[in-house]
C-alpha cells in the first residue's frame, strides 16, 4: 500500500475528473458506455485498502464539515447538496450508512424521496425538493431526488414526452439558482450492473432478517432495466452542467462505491476554501469576565 | 475491566434505574441534589474504558435501530424520541456527534430548537414540536425541545407564571398522547457543573477555531445559573411521568455522558421488544422469478 493515498495534495488524485460525466452529450454517452460497474478507477483495489483509505480521509472530512458549519455563523450561504441516484440495491442506503455515517449528524440534512404524496402531486415537481433543501452550513443528502421525475416517470410514461423534455431545462435552471445561492451540488449515479442487482436481491431473499427490504415489485422493475438505462443516460447527459456535474460511480463493489462518494465529497469540500469566520469579540475581555466572576 | 459489561442481560445493569428522576417531587428533589456532575454511576471509570464499553454496545444499538426501522414496514407506529436538554456546553452536540453518530443517519430525525421564529411565536408552544416529530421507525433527537418553554422562558419571565404553570400540564398531556401513538420517550438532562462550564468556555476562548461557537451572551446567562437550576428542578420533577421519564446524566466527564446516553438508548430499545415483521411474500416463488429471467 502506498503512502497516504487519501491525504495528499489535490493534485495527486482528482477522482472527480475520472468519474465526471462530460457535458458534451456525445462524449458523455461514450464515457458512460465505457465504465464497467465492477471497476475501481483511482481507488482502492480491495476491501481492506478501502477501509484503510477511508479511515485516512475521515478526519479531514469531519474537519471540513465543521468549517462548513462555522461558515454559516458568518452569514455566508455555503452548503453542499449531495444527490444519490441509482437502481434498487445500487447502495444509496449503504453510502449513507457507511460514508455519511462518518460525519456529525447535527450538520446533516437528509431527505429520502418516496413516491409523491397526494399533496406533492398537486404542486410543480420541484416544490417538494425546494421544501427539503439544506440550510447554510449543512451537508444535504438526497436519497433519490428530483431526478425521479425524469427517470421512473419517463420509464413508466407517468408524464407525457413534452413534460419530461421541459423538466431537464427546469432542473438545470433550478440547480443554477441553487449554485448562485451558495450551494455546491454533487450528483452521484451509483452504477450497479443488472447481474449484481440480481445477486443482491437473492441475498435479501436468502436472509429472513432482510425480507422487510424486499418487495416483489423490485423484480417487476427489472423488466424495464434497459429503459431505465436510457432514462439515466438522458438525465446524466442533459443535466451534467458546469454548475452541477454528474459523477458515475461504479457500484458493483460496495467498498469502492463507499470510498468513492466520500472522496468526491472530500474534493468538493476542499474546493470550497472554507475558513473559520473572523472573531467578533474581544477574547481577552471575555476571558477576564469569566475569571472575575464571584461564584 | 470485567467481562462484557455492555453486552450483558438487562438484569446486570439497569442504568435507567440509577439515573431516573423519581416521579415523587420530594424524592426527585433529594435525588437531584445528591447527584455529583463529576460522578459516573454504573459506568466506566475512565475514557479508555468508556470507549471500549461503547464499542461493545454499538453493534447491538445498530442492530436494534434496523429492527425499529423494519417495524415501520409492518404498520406499527413504534419510534423513539430522545430529548436532550442541558446548560450551554453541557454537551448536547457532543452526544449527537459521538453517540448518535454511531447510528445509521437514514433512520434518524434530528431537530435543533433555536429561539422561536416570528411564525412559531404565533402558534401554541407545542406547534413547532409537533411539526418536527420522528416518523414511525425513526429515532428522533431533539437538541433542546419544548422544555425551553419552561426553562429559558421561566428564567427570563418571557411568559407569566400562570402560563408557565399550565405548560407543565400541557407537556405531560402531549407526551402521553405520543406514547399512545407508539412513541418511547427518553429525556436526558445533561447535568454539567458551573465550574465545568467555566472551563469549557475558557477552552473555547483559548482556541481560535472554536470562537465561532462562543457568544458573549453565554457569560451573561451564567449570572442566572441558580434560576436555571430551579427551573430545571421544576421541569424535571413536574414532567418525569411514568410515560416519559427524565434521566439526570452527570455530564462533567464527556466520556461518561456519551456512554450513558447511548446506554439509556440501548436499554429503551431493548424494552421495545422489536421483531422483524413477518414475510409477506412467497420466498421460493420470488427466488424462482429471479432465476427464470432471460437476461
Amino acid at each position: 500500500m502506498g503512502k497516504d493515498k487519501d491525504k495528499a495534495a489535490p493534485t495527486e488524485l482528482d477522482l472527480r475528473s475520472l468519474l465526471v460525466v462530460p457535458t458534451d452529450p456525445a462524449e458523455a454517452r461514450e464515457k458512460l458506455a465505457d465504465i464497467d460497474p465492477r471497476s475501481t478507477p483511482g481507488g482502492p483495489e480491495n476491501k481492506e485498502e478501502a477501509v484503510a483509505r477511508t479511515d485516512r480521509y475521515a478526519t479531514e472530512l469531519q474537519e471540513l464539515q465543521v468549517r462548513l458549519r462555522a461558515n454559516a455563523e458568518n452569514s455566508r450561504h455555503r452548503r453542499i447538496l449531495l444527490v444519490l441516484q441509482g437502481m434498487d440495491t445500487a447502495g444509496k442506503g449503504g453510502v449513507i450508512k457507511k460514508t455519511i455515517g462518518l460525519l456529525d449528524p447535527s450538520a446533516l440534512a437528509l431527505h429520502s424521496f418516496k413516491a409523491p404524496t397526494a399533496e406533492e402531486r398537486k404542486h410543480h415537481f420541484l416544490w417538494r425538493v425546494r421544501n427539503n433543501l439544506p440550510y447554510p452550513g449543512q451537508i444535504g443528502i438526497f436519497d433519490r431526488s428530483h431526478y425521479e421525475d425524469v427517470l421512473i416517470q419517463k420509464v413508466h410514461a407517468m408524464a407525457d414526452t413534452e413534460t419530461i423534455e421541459s423538466r431537464y431545462d427546469d432542473i438545470n435552471a433550478f440547480e443554477q439558482d441553487l449554485v448562485g445561492d451558495g450551494y455546491t451540488i454533487l450528483k452521484c449515479f451509483l452504477n450497479v450492473s443488472k447481474d449484481q442487482q440480481k445477486e443482491r436481491l437473492l441475498e435479501r431473499l436468502d436472509n429472513p432478517d432482510k425480507h422487510w427490504k424486499f418487495n416483489p415489485a423490485d423484480i417487476d422493475e427489472r423488466q424495464h432495466w434497459d429503459d431505465y438505462q436510457d432514462a439515466y443516460l438522458a438525465a446524466l447527459t442533459r443535466c451534467s452542467t458546469s454548475n452541477a456535474r454528474w459523477y458515475a460511480v461504479p457500484a458493483d463493489r460496495k467498498w469502492y462505491r463507499n470510498w468513492a462518494v466520500g472522496r468526491l465529497l472530500l474534493e468538493s469540500l476542499r474546493d470550497m476554501d472554507l475558513e473559520y469566520p473572523p472573531t467578533t469579540f474581544d477574547v481577552a475581555e471575555q476571558r477576564q469576565r469569566l475569571l472575575d466572576e464571584s461564584a
